[in-house]
């Protein structure tokens, strides 16, 4: 639905579309998103300090996929109206649990709207970021033969990654400042889907290479009861909030062999395919077989 | 409820607070409010757009209450889950609100998220102003003796005024160019506890005098049902979105004797009373007599 909302709303409202996770404007970036209870979360099955992080976590992926230093938060919250103390307690647990992000990358709230009302949890949070001197990131650099290279491992998130994934600001700040990448996005809505968005932006395609993938190990543990395989969680589930970005071959080379983010952040790097001048969205599976790489990924219905 | 839970999360989440309508950053000022259904609006009572409208319409009132000039939005939204076609409409009725003001006052949406969900229309609207060279209206500015001056007429904002308010961005703007105006917020809560919250911010009392309180036709008509007085609801209805200003007692003479805002915007000025060292908050009835002025208002709760 969500796809095909945005691009009415394009049409028809005027609405100005960002092609990026962030928009630059007066020379900085700006980003929201709003989480929903049911949809982002089951308030019932999850800590609510863990709804708290990811509600800003999400804001700060975006904010690292346009390779930006997250400066700044506004944060407007509706509470389900149970009683004063439960939706205090709720409150507390939300901004708690965005505390530590907060402080670790020293992110400084400059506005808020706290209100109850009789339905669900919502949490709305605006962020803004500085941009380096190197410039931002965005989807529509890549470049045919462009390496594509993953940050992490991918896949099986909706068991505890999507709450305690780490938004990869230190690695999109470090790559950004010393290496040359022509794109970037996060991972919000799946690999296959995301890497479509920058392969159109781009106005190319990829033949991304199905043994290469990092999978995680909840992808692995998804699919024992999902009777779908590890790569297909890996290529379709959303909320990895792991970066892909293009880099030049000789760049990506240098990338791969010396891996600066495993080294400096923890983080390992993995090169998956690369951009083709040809507009085809193309996987080679380990029989050697190529298939069309479906768009899959999660969408906001 | 919300007083003391945003006193508690000043407290103990470390969240920064505001004592103003809107945030100073980095040069801009930055405002977020999140409107709900139920609360805020009744979709079943009301035109979508005027829904759309309204939720901008009171962002660009808390950057009108600092004297500032509305650049940006960013615009997140959470539509009722009933179907695709249901959901485009209501999507494009509530931009096609926004549409008028956005033109009007030249404003850029550069970030938006529109989800859909189980529950109930949510709109979150960040605004980002600029700041005239003459600095921003503050609420903690009030001069004791400084006069207090309101524009436009107040009360009964429930029956349209809500939904139909122009914010006073000209106004402020104009004022802040041409005038000395110590501090200002605008209406949203009530005039009695925003006149309270001048006071509070700025360390002193105030007295008012009934007689000149600007009354509402809406609030004459809210009267004849509600069993409260027209000035009961001109001083404790929410929602006029107009402003409170403190302005030295020449510099209002001046303003109240010329009124160069309804001769340029259509817009009365009236002057109520004025700011005391004492920390009293009175008011002076028709009859000669003085009432402590309750800081009664609209609260979230």
């Amino acid at each position: 639905m969500e796809l095909e909302l945005i691009e009415r709303l394009r049409n028809e409202s005027g609405m100005e579309l960002l092609g990026d996770d962030a928009a630059v404007w007066g020379g900085k970036v700006f980003t929201v998103d709003m989480l929903t209870e049911g949809v982002d979360f089951i308030l019932s099955e999850v800590e609510s300090e863990l709804v708290g992080r990811k509600s800003l976590a999400v804001n700060l992926s975006d904010i690292a996929a346009m390779g930006a230093v997250p400066e700044a938060v506004l944060i407007a919250i509706s509470l389900p109206r149970n009683n004063s103390d439960k939706n205090l307690l709720l409150a507390e647990k939300l901004y708690a649990g965005m505390k530590p992000l907060l402080k670790k990358y020293n992110i400084k709230i400059i506005g808020g709207d706290t209100n109850c009302w009789d339905n669900g949890l919502v949490i709305s949070i605006t962020a803004i970021g500085s941009i380096l001197p190197q410039g931002v990131f965005q989807r529509n650099g890549a470049k045919a033969n462009d390496t594509i290279l993953v940050t992490g491992e991918l896949g099986g998130s909706i068991l505890r990654h999507q709450f305690l994934f780490e938004p990869r600001i230190a690695e999109a700040i470090y790559l950004n400042q010393n290496h040359s990448i022509h794109a970037a996005i996060d991972i919000s809505d799946g690999l296959a889907i995301d890497l479509y968005r920058v392969a159109k932006e781009s106005g190319l395609g990829v033949i991304i290479n199905s043994d290469t993938i990092p999978i995680a190990q909840d992808a692995i543990i998804c699919s024992q009861t999902s009777r779908r395989s590890p790569i297909d969680h890996a290529l379709s589930d959303g909320e990895d909030f792991e970066l892909i970005l293009a880099a030049p071959e000789e760049e990506a080379k240098k990338l791969i062999k010396s891996q600066p983010l495993l080294n400096r952040f923890g983080t390992k790097l993995s090169q998956i395919g690369k951009f083709t001048a040809d507009k085809n969205m193309l996987i080679a599976n380990s029989d050697k077989t190529i298939m069309k790489l479906e768009p899959k990924g999660f969408e906001h219905k």
